[in-house]
Formats: structure tokens, C-alpha cells, sequence
């Protein structure tokens, strides 16, 4: 079996807005460090034909098949009728999953209607695949040399069964030798031209290595491969980095918040944040490491502004002289939930999310980011560009970037803002 | 032109776990708000054969072809290159979207770099789709009767050309006059076979009419349409309304704290947070609604245990007999955070988001959650299921669920958490 793999995603609110697809990133993430490739993700509606369609398509182009979703125990739940009837077989009742719904049912002192059975229901002569999270089973279907996994569609689910199932079952077919040889450089700070261009002066990269870039808000993965004529990733990983300097945040694709996590233990500090127009997002994003309560203290949401004052202690002559979104509100910010919080750290943002709340003076996407220490409070200006939701994105980015090229060390500031008011 | 499109995502980063695919839900949205349907996405890597093949197999299907991605500065941006070479027509540089990049670079103060100069290309004889939120063009391919669109990869630029160009396209050249009679409704707090289970002890819905549900965390549409043999999807929704009652949370698809929103607005009453193993995301999740500052006056990140002692002056002895995750202790932060920081209702959050930090007697997901009044504190335990995000996004549903029960008067509790300690 080739280490390549094919999606089929079911599943109409994925098509009509209400959901989004998580299927294909979670899988292609497990598939791309084992050396396997998802070669393509085919989303298609709660419709019979449909699914039947992609399916053969699928299975025209590769060896082994993973359909998402349709497991459910509503009547728009059609996967398993749709499996069995393009294999021309019957749908039948797993005895042993029908075990598990009912136990684990009973456990929640939860009715167990015809509905719920629904859920135990799986292609006749298909392997139940167990799912240690719900109640409808995944399933593997052996036909012609080709193998189908169907799992079920809720994230948690389709994670659970195919880390338990699928992904030992890959691991011990797969006869080619899968790739392996990548590095990546995580980069904040500097805009995808910018690298472009600093490779560029130097000549990088050699012809023979192919290269891909994946930008997100405040945050470029550059991704070194070898090529067909070969190449050395990792040799050309340091080349890079010795050209991109302080704004590489990781060399092993870290997210920010756990680099910074590793500073924070590193130097046994910690880390408060007040926040007004990220309303949470910064300490959220923070607080998603487990174990960040060793190094993140707290923080203040000072969304409205006499809760600056009165809960921080910002003088309001300040607040009324330069304005609640302004760098000596953010610097202030910062230093007063360091002290009040006992953290070595404190972040600071104040801004203007958008869409309302502009002026010509101090338009939507102005955000003010200051990081407190014991002896210092550094400030920086932004105006970031896009919705409300990517303006607030940026912000929490960019905060925790500048913490981190301090903690790093780095003198280099970000090419995106400006230092003091 | 029938209304319906397929959209073909292109971009190795979404096969390899690097991205998450928001195209398909964005254009999704959009075109179901409109009477249009999204028959499937199919997302392919960077290579140009993928491309062309997909693109091939859409047209096949649909009359309108919706591509993204690939329109960027680097060697892996070929999207143009495989348009015009399924085309059979060149690439050349469009002057006016040249100059438009030149004007943004100089502006930002940034080098035009030739790197840089290679997202102002397009098809030839293509019509090019002005970007008003970034510099690679969008544009529009008229082939024997089909049209095919072409938008940049990153989610604010899609959305801005689509919504600048191709939506007011479509809606003018749509001859079919587009399905539009679907009602939705939201629910939070009953699981999909509860609803199922109260639906059919009613012997509802009549089968004419289609019934499709979305299931996420702490939320469920449930959603009506006209089957082939017609059907009131009005009537049906208020049966259906009257069949879960208060666990209805909007009949307009809004989100929950657009409700909560709605509410507080309504009574003229305000809100504030103390969060612990959210960190910040209730917070987050209320701001994320533009305007928000007129009822969400802000809040305490209690992270550190002895935070929540000095900054909301819960008595250490109740720290200490309770433990910090306890009914106890999440109501003395909804009624410290409401007085300190003079809102009327006051939310607190304590819990185990996991994976560490559980022990026998406290699991990790065991979560708590109080909201106090004037007069009152109402206390809920859940013991929520899955990995550490979904524990936290549990967490910060059912706390706004909470809330608005209250606001709305609503008595029968939610089917997941139990009452007091």
C-alpha cells in the first residue's frame, strides 16, 4: 500500500455554513508525521448518490478511503446505507456496539429510544471499529484491495477512533517507505515577501529542496522538503534561520503560547495580562497549554473603561488626556496587573477591534500592546487590517511575541509596528 | 445559471494539518443566505495536475466553479498557472491590480520586490476582481458557458473579493428562482436523540417535510426545509419550538451571546466574568460581539489559586475546605466579580479542563459554574467528556446557557449538569 490517503467528508452543514471542516487538518496533521499523505479532501452533502460518487472517485485514485460523518442517529444520517449500498451489501446491528450504547446510556440515566439504536448500526461483514468517546462505532470495509475506514463525523469522535483505529492499522500497511525528511521554521513578525525577499538576496534556497509556506495571522510556517533531486532540509533550515534571525519563534512547530511556556518554566518567571479589546482571548490562548497555571497567574478584562481605573488603578486624568486606546493606557496596563498580580510579566493591549468604534483619529484595527518587567515597560503601535475577529486574532499575537523576543533576548522588533505612542 | 456552485480549495497547508479550510463554511454561509447551494468542496494540494483535475470534474457537474488560493508571492502559488494551463491561455500581469500593489507597498513603507510583483498576474483575458483587503486579485474566467472565479487563499481576502464581486455576480445571473423556505432552530441543552426522542413521542415532523441537524458543543440547529412534496417549514418550526421549549435559544440563527446580547440590552442590565480553567475565553466569546461594551463591563482571570483569594477575596478556608474547583467557590466568583465590578449579574467558572490535574474525586472535566444576582446564586456541576479544548468550550456555552435562562424566565434546567454542589 502507497502511504497516501484519500477524504470523503459528509456531511450538508458542511456545505451550507453551519459547521466547519475540522476532518481534513486533523487527519492530515497525524498523517503528515507519520510520513503519510492526505492527497485530497472531498466534502460532499447528507445525499445517497453524492457520497456514492466521491467514494468511487476516491477509490480510482488511491488504496484506502476514510469517509467522516453520516454515524448519527438522525434520519439525515445516511452513511452506512450509503457504504452498503455502493458495495451491494445490507446495513446490520453491531451486537457489541449496541452493548456499549446501551451501558453507557444507562450510565448517564438516559432513555435508549430507537434513535439512539440507530447509532449501533454498521455495513454487513464490516469490522466495528470501538469508539472510546460516543456511542457510534467506526467501521473498516476490505474490498477489491482497497480498504474504506468510515468514522464517525464529531471531531472528538473522528479523533478518537482514528488515533485508536485507523492509524495503527496504516502504520502496519504501508510496504513504501514513507517520507520523513522535513524541518520547518515557525516565523512572527515579518510578512511573507519580506522572507521571499530576504531569501532571495541571498540565493536561498538551492533549486533542488522545494519550499512551502503557510501564513495564518501573525505567523508564517516556511517548510523545507527534499525535492525530487534531493536536497538536505535540515541544513537549509539553518541557513534559514540564520537569515530570519529573532523572528523564527520555533524550529519545531511549536505554537506561540507553548514557546513562551517554555521561556516562562526556563526562567522560572510568570506571566498577568490586562486585556480591553481581546476581552479574554490573550489569557485564553495562554491558558490552552496544560499546565499553564505553573507560569500564568491571571489577568485582568478591562473592557469598560472605569474599570481601568477603579480595578487597575489608572489615574484618569490619563484615561482622559490620551484616551482609553492609546500606548500610555496599554503601558499602564501592563506594569498594574504585574504588581497587583505578582507576576514577573505583565501584557498590556488596548485597541479599537472594529467594525464601530472608530475615529479618524484612532480608526478600527489601532492596537496598543505594552509588556511590563520589573524595571521596564516596552510599548508598541499596531493597525491591523481585517474583521474584528482577525484584528483581535493579530492582537493576542503579537503580544505574546513581544514577550517572547524578550525572554529570547531578541533586539529586532517585528516589521509590522511601531515603538512608543 | 441554477443556483448551485462548487468550490475547489487549493493549498497543500490543508492537507498537512498546517491550515484549517475556512473557505467552504465561509462561501457556504453566504450562499445559503442567499438560495444557493455549495454541492462540495474539493480541497487538492499546491500541484498542478490536482488542480486542473478537480477543476476538470467541477465543471463537469456544476456552471459555476469557485476556486481559491495560490494567488500569493511564492514559488508554491500556482493556482494561475494551472487556470491558464487547463485553459490553454498565458499568464500575464494585470496593470491596474500592478499599481493598486504599488501604491499599498509604498504606503506601508515596504520594498516592492519582484517576489511581490507576481500576485498582481492573472489569466489572460480574465476579468481581475479588485482585493480590497490585501494585493492578490481575484478573477473571472468565462469558458463555453461555465464561469469559473478565482480567490486569494487567506480568509479575509476571500471573503472580500466574494463578497465584492462574486455574490452580486451570482445573484444577478441566477435564473432559477432559489429555494429560500427553511426555518432553523438553536438548542442548547438537550442532546440530538433527546430531541429526537421528544419529536417522535409527538409523532413529528410530517414526513414531507426535510429535517437536517448540526451538532457542535453545547449547541444544536435544528432545521426545516420544503421536502419534494412540499411542507410548512414555519409551522414546523413552531411545533417544534413548542416541543423543546425553553432549551430554544434564537429561531433567528444567531449565536448564543448575540442573544445574551440582545437581553441584557433589553433589560438594561450589565455582566461581568471570573473565569478560572477557561482562562479568559468567556470573556473572549461575549466580546467577539461588536458593541458588547454597553452590557459586558469585564473580568477576573482567577488562574493562580491564591488569585482568587487576594483578587476576589474568596476566604481562604472555603479554598482550602472546598477546593478551588467547587459549587462553593464558583459561586463566591459570579458574586465577588458582580459586586467588585458593579455589573447586575456576575458569571464564575471553576473546573478541570484536563488532561492533568484530575484526580478520582475531581476528574478532569469536572466543571462548575454559578451565576449570581441581587438576590440570588444558582450553581450547576457538569462533568464534561473530550480533550482539553472541548471542556473549555462546554465550559463557556453552558455558563452563557445559564444566563440566558434566567433572562428568558426559562425554569426546566439544561439535561447536562445537576444542581448545586
Amino acid at each position: 500500500m502507497k502511504p497516501v490517503v484519500e477524504l470523503v467528508s459528509t456531511g450538508s452543514e458542511l456545505l451550507n455554513g453551519r459547521s466547519l471542516n475540522r476532518h481534513a487538518q486533523m487527519l492530515g496533521a497525524r498523517l503528515d508525521r507519520m510520513g503519510f499523505a492526505l492527497a485530497r479532501d472531498t466534502t460532499v452533502p447528507d445525499n445517497l448518490e453524492a457520497i456514492q460518487e466521491a467514494l468511487r472517485a476516491a477509490l480510482g485514485r488511491v488504496d484506502v478511503v476514510i469517509v467522516s460523518g453520516g454515524l448519527g442517529p438522525t434520519s439525515d444520517d445516511i452513511t452506512p446505507e450509503a457504504a452498503a449500498g455502493f458495495f451491494g451489501r445490507a446495513v446490520v446491528t453491531d451486537p457489541a456496539s449496541l452493548a456499549a450504547l446501551r451501558k453507557r446510556y444507562d450510565r448517564l440515566g438516559r432513555p435508549v429510544t430507537p434513535a439512539a439504536e440507530r447509532q449501533a448500526r454498521i455495513v454487513d461483514s464490516a469490522a466495528a471499529l470501538s469508539n472510546p468517546v460516543g456511542v457510534a462505532p467506526g467501521e473498516r470495509l476490505e474490498v477489491g484491495g482497497k480498504t474504506v475506514f468510515i468514522l464517525p463525523g464529531p471531531p472528538a469522535e473522528f479523533v478518537a477512533v482514528l488515533e485508536r483505529h485507523v492509524l495503527p492499522w496504516l502504520d502496519a500497511a504501508a510496504t513504501d517507505r514513507p517520507r520523513s525528511d522535513r524541518q520547518s521554521l515557525m516565523v512572527c513578525g515579518l510578512g511573507e515577501s519580506d522572507i521571499v525577499a530576504l531569501f532571495d538576496k541571498a540565493g536561498f534556497p538551492p533549486p533542488e529542496l522545494e519550499v512551502a509556506y503557510c501564513a495564518g495571522p501573525g505567523r508564517i510556517e516556511v517548510r523545507f522538503g527534499a525535492g525530487a533531486r534531493g536536497g538536505d532540509p535540515e541544513s537549509a533550515a539553518r541557513e534559514a534561520g540564520r537569515l530570519l534571525g529573532g523572528h523564527v519563534y520555533s524550529v519545531e512547530r511549536e505554537e506561540m503560547e507553548e514557546v513562551i511556556g517554555k521561556l516562562l518554566i526556563r526562567g522560572k518567571t510568570t506571566l498577568s495580562t490586562a486585556e480591553s479589546c481581546t476581552g479574554g482571548l490573550l489569557g485564553g490562548r495562554i491558558t490552552s497549554v496544560s499546565g499553564s497555571s505553573v507560569y500564568y497567574r491571571g489577568g485582568l478584562i478591562a473592557y469598560a473603561n472605569d474599570i481601568k481605573a477603579t480595578r487597575l488603578g489608572i489615574p484618569l486624568e490619563i484615561l482622559e488626556r490620551d484616551g482609553a486606546v492609546s500606548s500610555a493606557v496599554a503601558g499602564r496596563m501592563a506594569s498594574a496587573v504585574r504588581e497587583r498580580f505578582g507576576s514577573d510579566f505583565g501584557l498590556g493591549i488596548t485597541g479599537i477591534a472594529g467594525p464601530d468604534g472608530g475615529t479618524p483619529e484612532k480608526p478600527a484595527g489601532l492596537v496598543f500592546i505594552a509588556l511590563a518587567g520589573e524595571k521596564f515597560v516596552r510599548m508598541r503601535k499596531y493597525r491591523f487590517g481585517g474583521d474584528r475577529d482577525r484584528v483581535r486574532e493579530w492582537s493576542v499575537r503579537m503580544a505574546l511575541d513581544l514577550l517572547r523576543r524578550h525572554l529570547q533576548g531578541v533586539t529586532e522588533p517585528d516589521a509590522f509596528g511601531t515603538d512608543g505612542p
